[in-house]
């Protein structure tokens, strides 16, 4: 029959990596058949129980008391193994004690002047005033310490961004910097591409992903799952976009977070698009309307990042936006969008579109019903007119065999001060005009010139629905169109988004504040660190030929609580 | 000065082609600067209005009213002008009449028994009358009209339903039907990629586009735009992706339509994932979580939807499932699937893909609060758990370095008589237990074989997350695990749907009822038609060499509305 025994230590600290090791040698103890060695948590205690290792005097031990419980063949085995416990803590210390190891964070500091970086990975409760210390120090956190609270959160990045530093975390599993892994991090090749993640192993999924299929990392930057909440504000993700953006060799920066708050995100992305680099953002599982806004692109799926990456990395696009010659061209009173569509989905699509670039577009198919045309016949601001709808066809022929609706309203629009841009589809094939640029082009010729003569640009933006083997001869519709001054793609989509880029140029400018710059030299000096608790992370970084110092840490007073939080208020006062 | 004359005609009908022809005629009259020949709609009205074409006799027109205006440079032109309409109305039915034209649908059925379609593009009240005779002949329609209501396109296309014919409309700009285009559509190369579009200009930029990129067309059918609403439940959308799931031909399929009703979408999306060919959705700019679930494809735009098509039709993937022996292994016991996770991020992304393939997964980090685990250490149903949350951390290694909190739970599980799939993610280096197969492969191997010996089949799935360059050795962890009969894979995305695909097979049948099949003749037999309607739909088959007769259609009762009500109830009885 099996014999549970246990001890409990009160305001005893131990890195978890030596209660492992405690609890791993304890099992190993002749006649000694499982031990378990937490911290006397409620989940803790409910674990001890349902794997047959609780004792009735357990449930007396509170969240910061060490709890020791045996199962042994006997009575005996059990005492004896639980009064070993005190040799096999110190064989452990003696180990670890081998190099001289600072105690504090200053000593440490001074030790290694060149580390910008301080990892940190001490119980939650201890971490954001280890994270300050390393702050007030002027260095760079990597924290990895989880069970922080969003207020610590809040001020330590706060003050970090005051500074000029980083805060990577809480709860920060993985980071990349200059091809040193920090925390949980896979070998992966150096390359083009640049990461920043508030998910650890989505940050280690995709450049593991990406390392296999054949790219490469620049840094990896991680943020701590909260980052992107309302209540941070993504300063570590738009410090980490920052420096992707300015580092020369990141061609291509991928966001990685769980769906974050809208705004957030909203704002991010906005920052996103002024990145000139090819920025994949993935708000897992948080699907969005577009799959590509001009340089974003949005990917759901770690896969579908890593793929897109690789591919934009080996052949990065151009970045060119609508030329600034275009609009500066535009008089002071052109505002306006109006697209005249034959097609109904063509003009459905165009309003999704301009989603991206304006923030309301009136329609006769409005994708809300607020944006409804008062009447069709009248636009209003942005306005999408489908003019192939059921109330202008009773009685009339479909706008792509007709052309007469569309040309009287194309002279209205463009007749129109605050009309900058004008969109419209020329949609070729059987059944559709037998040469619609025929008709099409000469008005719009006319109407630019008429522009011109006014002192205004007149933007026209054409797409052409058809193919080299419809009747129409499709080279020569797009020459007449061409000829006469249009944009013309073979794409709605690409025709949309120039004729949004162009008239989004003319909308009142809102900037975001701008952070204080991080010193790029955080990611371009070779690595240098100071490691706070967990040992292993000071093993990975020597594995990986990094420059790090281990600081042997014991919590203040003792781990006592209520002295800790007097030393507390004493320093900062 | 410009003077304007009207003129109103009740009770006559004329085809929108002579009356766009009537108002081109009259305007280039001399004297004359601008006609207008339209029904007298109240839209049609205010357009007259609003380019000056109006007078105040015009506002008695009503709907059913022909309208004729003319504005000219004194009164004797504008008079003259309106003297001419018969004659010039007469001029172009003589054009017309040079050849025999049946008057009815029934006669010209007759002269071309194998017609197997009908083209309806007659106005829109007379639009349902004629689409049942062509029903009752056996045919399938095109059904081009567009204001006909939608109990109209329910009893149509529930009357075609049982035939075993099709109904594609009411409102359907385009078809291609084996290489031929019906109403407006694009000249395309034929190929091996199906469509099925509830959307006209859809199906023309997204057929263009795929000619544009390289790719063919077998056939394109579309289904008008409210197919896929709640009132006519995807009658024509089923029927389209039945005949292009049989047709050898087709090797990809593609269906597009507008957001439609989420219960019709979800049907729909089960019958393409039933299609055993890859098929690619886009219900326009209508997100999806997942942009791939196993041979369905979600796309948002156009151009997206047609490099996927391009793509897959060049290199079709293989369809294969999770093999049926080992679906068959299992004890009709055994429904659960239990995912036991140490990165957090993954546990997450796998709750997003279980979507794709349980009703309900439990989890300690749901995705709805109604699946939140009411114990994280008790699992319920489907359950994912995550071992390096927060609550499980409390001084205890994250389980990427110590595998004993999920070997314990991994036991737990495989002991459940109701768990038929493990899922477990093993997260490689720096940072990570050294050697984490080396912990966990004894484990899966001793649970499979304890299974077993219960007449169970354990199945297990892991997802390395790992480089080749990692301190572990990457091939080593895969042969371990594979050793211990564990499916490996290297993606998380790619692990999650295989254990979904295996429980999902284990959920009990829910089989919608299939619909009778439309004969393979439609599309195969070289096309041949009736038109009714517009004249440019009978030339445009003419040019494409297809064999057609247009019917010289006339409404009933001379387009009066009473005494057609009258007929109508008289054949119907």
């Amino acid at each position: 029959m099996t014999v549970s025994k246990a001890e409990i230590r009160s305001g005893a600290y131990y890195d978890s990596v030596v209660l492992m090791q405690l609890q791993r040698a304890l099992s190993a103890l002749p006649g000694v058949d499982d031990a378990g060695v937490v911290m006397g948590t409620e989940a803790n205690k409910e674990l001890l129980v349902q794997v047959g290792l609780s004792t009735p005097e357990l449930q007396a031990a509170g969240a910061e008391d060490l709890v020791i419980v045996v199962a042994a063949q006997d009575a005996d085995a059990a005492r004896e193994a639980l009064d070993q416990v005190d040799d096999l803590l110190a064989r452990r210390r003696q180990d670890a004690e081998q190099d001289y190891r600072p105690k504090s964070l200053e000593s440490a500091a001074q030790m290694m002047p060149n580390a910008r970086w301080v990892l940190v990975s001490v119980p939650g409760r201890y971490a954001a005033g280890v994270t300050r210390q390393a702050l007030n120090l002027g260095k760079s956190v990597f924290l990895y310490s989880d069970n922080v609270s969003v207020d610590d959160e809040n001020t330590v990045k706060q003050t970090a961004a005051e500074k000029g530093l980083m805060v990577m975390g809480p709860d920060c599993g993985t980071a990349i910097i200059n091809g040193v892994g920090l925390g949980f991090a896979n070998h992966t090749r150096r390359g083009s591409i640049g990461i920043v993640a508030a998910s650890g192993t989505g940050l280690q999924q995709v450049s593991a992903r990406i390392h296999q299929m054949g790219g490469g990392i620049t840094h990896a930057i991680g943020t701590g799952g909260r980052d992107l909440s309302t209540s941070i504000g993504a300063v570590t993700a738009r410090q980490g976009l920052d420096l992707l953006r300015r580092d020369a060799a990141t061609q291509v920066i991928v966001v990685i977070s769980k769906p974050p708050s809208p705004k957030v995100a909203d704002e991010l992305v906005k920052e996103a698009r002024q990145a000139r680099k090819p920025v994949i953002v993935n708000f897992i599982g948080h699907s969005t309307a577009s799959r590509r806004v001009d340089n974003v692109y949005f990917a759901t799926s770690f896969d579908e990042t890593a793929e897109l990456a690789v591919q934009l990395a080996s052949s990065v696009p151009s970045m060119d936006s609508v030329s600034d010659a275009e609009i500066e061209a535009f008089a002071p009173t052109q505002r306006y969008l109006r697209g005249l569509f034959s097609g109904g989905t063509l003009a459905y699509e165009a309003l999704l579109i301009l989603q991206d670039y304006l923030p309301a577009v009136y329609a006769n198919i409005p994708l809300k019903d607020e944006f409804r045309l008062e009447d069709s016949l009248v636009s209003q601001e942005h306005t999408i007119v489908d003019l192939g709808e059921d109330e202008f066809t009773v009685g009339r022929l479909h706008p792509m065999m007709d052309n007469d609706l569309r040309i009287r309203r194309l002279e209205q629009e463009a007749s129109d001060p605050e009309v900058a841009v004008i969109l419209l589809d020329v949609v070729l094939g059987y059944g559709a005009h037998p040469d619609p640029a025929s008709e099409l082009a000469p008005v719009i010729a006319k109407a630019r010139a008429q522009a011109e003569k006014a002192g205004r640009y007149l933007g026209v933006v054409t797409v052409v629905v058809g193919t080299d083997e419809d009747p129409q001869d499709l080279k020569a519709q797009v020459e007449q169109l061409q000829a006469a001054g249009a944009h013309v793609e073979m794409s709605n989509e690409v025709a949309v988004r120039v004729a949004g880029r162009l008239v989004q140029a003319l909308l009142p400018k809102s900037e975001i504040p701008p952070l204080k710059p991080v010193d790029l030299d955080v990611l371009h000096q070779p690595l240098a660190a100071l490691n706070v608790g967990l040992e292993t992370f000071n093993d990975s970084l020597i594995a990986q030929e990094a420059q790090v110092i281990h600081v042997d840490w014991r919590p203040p007073a003792g781990g006592d609580e209520k002295l800790m939080s007097i030393l507390e208020r004493m320093k900062r006062s």
